[in-house]
């Protein structure tokens, strides 16, 4: 396998390709729209469906109806996107069907900025739409993790039939890095299921539904759900240490183009004799709490980081149990710190402690 | 000042006249139909404009408007409507616009069903939009606290400039109680202010906005908006504690009808010997953290309740910071759980523990 | 009674409040902007509504609504406007609702251009909706004409319960004039009927509706909506003959402002001792054929002028029954021909026949 | 070639496949709901593209951008369906773009009702949309027929670069004939050509434009445009004249479904000794004026016939010119006349010129 030099946006188009997904419906909108530009040129290569629809309410519900017929399928948007799939959001994890939504998040709220951020943890994590349901939430941190976690994400999407998403920011999209895809060919189409509504000639007809007008059979369905959630918490939970081999005086906690600068400002603090490990989930919802309290336990000091005002930092002090505080350093508005900044805050932060 | 009989959602459609907002937009969806329903009929008596919008994401823009030009301005909807204006949502939050949103719950995900449920709790109080941003929440337990929370909502919106739902369920929106208006006539409409689009002929150009192309500006945009939701944390979190008076061997924690069925539950256990203590939020957002801890740390058992898998729990935990175990008991679907029911996963619970 | 000067289009504006008009939906489009931006100050002033909608086609679907409860309403647009409004306008005449529809003609087709035309004649008169039915088409050549016939118009509408539509162009809608209004005050609002859906408290239910499942009384329907065209063709024929007191040589037959621009030409040629007559229908649809047939008879040349490439010449046509070759003078893309040009062509035709 | 046992509107769909269309957008409406049916089984199987629109209006305008492209494309719809096509329909006209539109008439006006109807005729041939433009209209009296003029559409829309519209109705649609088609394969696709939207690397930049700022321009571009009607009527004008060899005593004129009829009452009185001749416009626009005039003048009685109130009729006595009074026979609602009910026409018209 030989490396190939792409941006983001770009990688995670081929990457979806590779992954079997031939049916992309979007809607363009700033800094992802080189998904779809690169999509709309290359599906046709590969007999594929690209369709621009015309607005992300009809983007997630043409999700809907090709996840339904048992095809692989994948939109794309960012944030005030993402925010107009909310309903559907929920109806296809009600419905219980795969589909990978990938989110390169933009400043908020409202129509914000087009820079990078981090604003939509919550969104991602919790309560988008309405109910008791769960999105599996993958966060790259690199152009070539970007591209494994979307052959994951296709993975996971269809093995527990549920949407995935992959949330990364304008960064990561925009940036170019040598990458490798897991396979030189396509990947295996979504495989024969018993689920899918692909015309009921010979056999008996197949339903996708979210409504139980029985309470007690809806109740049923959730608990379904929520025991599924309870199958992917056990078994899909990642994430990373770094830096935390020889023990280390302080922890910092980031995720995606955060955690790529902490760990550059690691490495700034490190010739200084400063010993700081970093602890990145990578699946943000399950959220990884027992390997995040396990980094924690091992240190005096906590400095969560986001590109938001604060939202992971709620599963932190979730898997701290107050047995730690934890300090915060944000950035809102598309601002970027810089590794300095991060570096500055976390001798800040000691200095507090060793003073 | 005299009781009337009235159904909770005409009972709230009531409320938001008396405080002065006399602008409705919304879409029909069962269960919160008879709000609409109400207003279509009081609105015209009162010069007032009511309009249906041809669809949620429309409605949530309506208020966005009238919100912008300085009018107390009220939707209504039902769970799978308010996801559809989680858009909106985020714009009318990141333009410090003042609105009231109500929000009948209903059995999700997905089409779900039309009976009463508490699963968008979750929605309510974290990530529906995209961004950093917050929407105050209100869950009243009963007809009458449904009045007083609506007039406090309007009230709370100009004061703060800010979206504020109320969040209720099928239950409250169409039991009928006796209730007393706070005022006879009509509230003030909202006052002058300097920021409203009211036509600038004679004084300078005012801008509604939340586009910040200028990431410093959007930083300091967002900076501002944390430090309104610390003024409303400071100042705004209510709760309710119910029969604490004389120790308690349990606290229950809910909240809206769960919380009136939990009431129900604890006299019941009363007669029986057991003391049990509740603990009700009425803001969902700002959550009553140091209350609701002060009410956990005078008890060794704690049980939270919800008519959901799980979603106030979160809150409930980050709370207790690891200082109680937290005991769950939740129904999906629309059910509604007994007195008798919760009062049975009481006994369970402490019988455990005596055991 | 005193007289203002007025822009066309906001005496077309005014003349619908004056004729009892206040409920107004509209989306915007040049060259008829004028009409809704007087109404939106205006209406507010007279308790009236006036209703951005989201497209044309939900603006002709609000008139549909308000004609069925029984307001006088108005919708105002400009040629591609109206032409997503076919649909709509097929309803409600086949619901037999009254409502009244302003045309400012631009050039067409396609986007074609915001000056003024005729080329909507077709469309007006003819085949806009599916189906038969008929809108009653008046065309006003000056403001104060605009101004009576709009007061026509809601009375036509409303004696025959059937949808009328006033068709002018940017150049009447644009220039000013000195008008005078009908009546000081307010019109009065429609009259009692026994059609409008008011609410059925106390009465039998009404019904609107163009569903006809059975062929038969489908049938009836339409004899039924027939006769009462035929009753309009008896009654409500309108046209003026120009200069025809002292015989002439040649028949100038033009609407609108086309028929202004005519008067002119007629005027100068008089001067040059030629003698030219202009027929001018006030009535497109039912086009005055007797009339039309009157003036031709009495001359022995006929040219049609019309700022499109010829469509009222086809009703010219079936009014001459072979007995006149109609010569034809046209103008597309919005260009208005000066009385010079059309003096010159009327030179160029008398020439030929005495050459 | 065999022939096959198809329904209409599914010889029509194969139709347009064999001439090369493999792009198809639509949306479901009784009665030409098979058409979409038969394609969105056919088109996979040729790697052809189907699309359900979410509206009409998003139908025509999806053909708008098909067409742009340069690939033969088609869409298919039924009266109310149709109106919601009127601007789009002008837009594509003006663009000069080559598209085939089926309407499969129902009764009108409004929702009317899904039986057959002939209703639609003015629409087709006048003022659907706005401006200056013509439409190419083809009505088939046959399911052979639907299928060859299917074949002749797509020739003429490209040879024109025009819309063509295919007139049939539910008679002709849901009737079953045994066909063939013109050629066993596909016909070619559209040939290379110099304005289609293709991709402009290495090539100067097309543009697909309705506007025209400038007056001028646009006129010419009218010019332009009635010029190619002007070619189209010189070549294209298509009719059938029926038992006419031995001299006829009364001429029927009638097209489509309504010709057919007629064909049999013409056999009918055959037996009874009254010679009766038809004539039949296969082209509804244009309208073969010379030819029917011709058929007109070797008789002294003439009967229109059509499924509505009368439409044709008004071209019919454009082609009369004053010579003769047109009689005329409709009907509306759905209602298909027998051919003894034409016959008993035809005898009493016959009759009250011998009696």
């Amino acid at each position: 396998m030989t490396k190939v030099l792409m941006k983001g946006n770009e990688a995670l188009g081929e990457a979806a390709i590779r992954a079997g997904c031939v049916h992309f419906f979007g809607y363009p909108i700033t800094p992802q729209t080189e998904v779809p530009e690169y999509l709309v040129k290359r599906l046709p290569e590969v007999d594929g469906v690209f369709m621009q629809a015309e607005s992300e309410v009809a983007s997630i519900n043409m999700i809907y109806g090709a996840a339904g017929v048992g095809v692989k399928c994948l939109t794309s948007s960012s944030s005030p996107g993402i925010s107009l799939m909310a309903e559907g959001m929920s109806y296809i994890a009600a419905c219980e069907l795969p589909c990978v939504v990938i989110n390169i998040m933009r400043a908020g709220p409202g129509l914000g900025g087009i820079l990078p951020a981090q604003s939509d943890y919550f969104q991602a994590t919790r309560g988008h739409g309405h109910g008791d349901y769960e999105v599996i939430v993958l966060a790259p941190s690199s152009v070539q993790e970007a591209v494994d976690l979307m052959t994951l994400a296709f993975e996971l999407a269809e093995k527990y039939r549920n949407p995935v998403m992959v949330c990364a920011d304008g960064m990561i999209g925009q940036m170019m890095e040598p990458v490798e895809f897991p396979t030189e060919g396509r990947g295996e189409p979504l495989k024969d299921n018993d689920w899918a509504l692909t015309g009921c000639e010979g056999r008996k007809r197949r339903i996708v539904n979210s409504l139980y007008l029985s309470p007690e059979e809806n109740h049923q369905h959730n608990v379904r759900l929520r025991e599924k959630y309870e199958r992917i918490c056990a078994a899909e939970k990642r994430s990373e240490l770094y830096n935390a081999e020889d023990g280390y005086d302080l922890l910092l906690i980031g995720f995606g183009t955060m955690a790529r600068i902490c760990k550059s400002a690691i490495d700034e603090l490190k010739r200084e004799g400063l010993n700081v490990a970093l602890f990145r989930p990578i699946t943000l919802n399950p959220f990884p709490f027992e390997a995040c309290r396990a980094a924690m336990d091992a240190t005096g000091k906590v400095l969560d980081v986001e590109m938001s005002m604060g939202q992971m930092i709620y599963d932190v002090k979730l898997a701290a149990e107050g047995t730690k505080e934890i300090e915060f350093f944000g950035t809102a508005g598309g601002i970027v710190p810089s590794p300095d900044e991060v570096a500055a805050k976390v001798r800040e932060v000691l200095a507090v402690e060793t003073a």
